[in-house]
């Protein structure tokens, strides 16, 4: 279940056009925003590599993104890395006795749990 | 002053070896250790499409490593961005008023400061 990389990083920060302006000021390009039910409002930033840094706000306080700008404040959300095959991947992660998130859901989004990874919350996506 | 992916990310654990233990049940292959004064105990995963995961964990409980374990527990510390011109983006950066960590040190590491990134520690990294 190789991990080949880092397909993208997703920041939580309070306010989307805050973290928006500084991010631009690093000379990153905005793609594009959008707002997902139980996620929040979003911005993009590819990368050339092919990756992207993605900002994240929530837009409700009860949702994880909501919770960890709580407890935790801004910083850094999920580091998504890029595998070969997924479902072999999450077998194997099941095997090792990793905790995962979502993977009980065939086509959604799987994470491996900050309990299992060092406070890291780690989503698995499929290599480009 | 284009950031043009992530190079590498750099996550703070307490203990090296279970760290490692960890991240090689992710099918993660540890390439090798080290130890740095002023950082701490190392552990470098490799990744194919260039860029590597590295674990660090504190040797010293007033470095900047042992201090971020003691107040925020373990977790991502540095995600490292590859730029074209490390030069040209530090002063670029300075202009468009970001705080920096290291930026007075010719050849050092430079960060952008996590007040000027929403929480995220960030390295700029040559691209290779």
């Amino acid at each position: 279940m190789p991990i080949t990389g880092v397909d993208h990083v997703v920041v939580r920060v309070k306010d989307l056009d805050a973290g928006i302006k500084d991010y631009q000021s690093f000379g990153l390009e905005l793609e594009r925003t959008a707002e997902t039910p139980g996620i929040g409002k979003q911005a993009f930033f590819p990368l050339a590599d092919g990756g992207f840094i993605e900002l994240v706000a929530p837009t409700d306080p009860n949702s994880a993104v909501g919770k960890a700008i709580e407890g935790r404040g801004e910083g850094i959300h999920t580091i998504a890395v890029a595998v070969e095959d997924i479902e072999k991947t999450v077998e194997a992660l099941k095997a090792s006795g990793a905790r995962l998130i979502g993977a009980e859901n065939p086509g959604g989004q799987v994470f491996i749990h900050p309990k299992s990874a060092h406070g890291v919350l780690v989503q698995l996506t499929a290599k480009k």
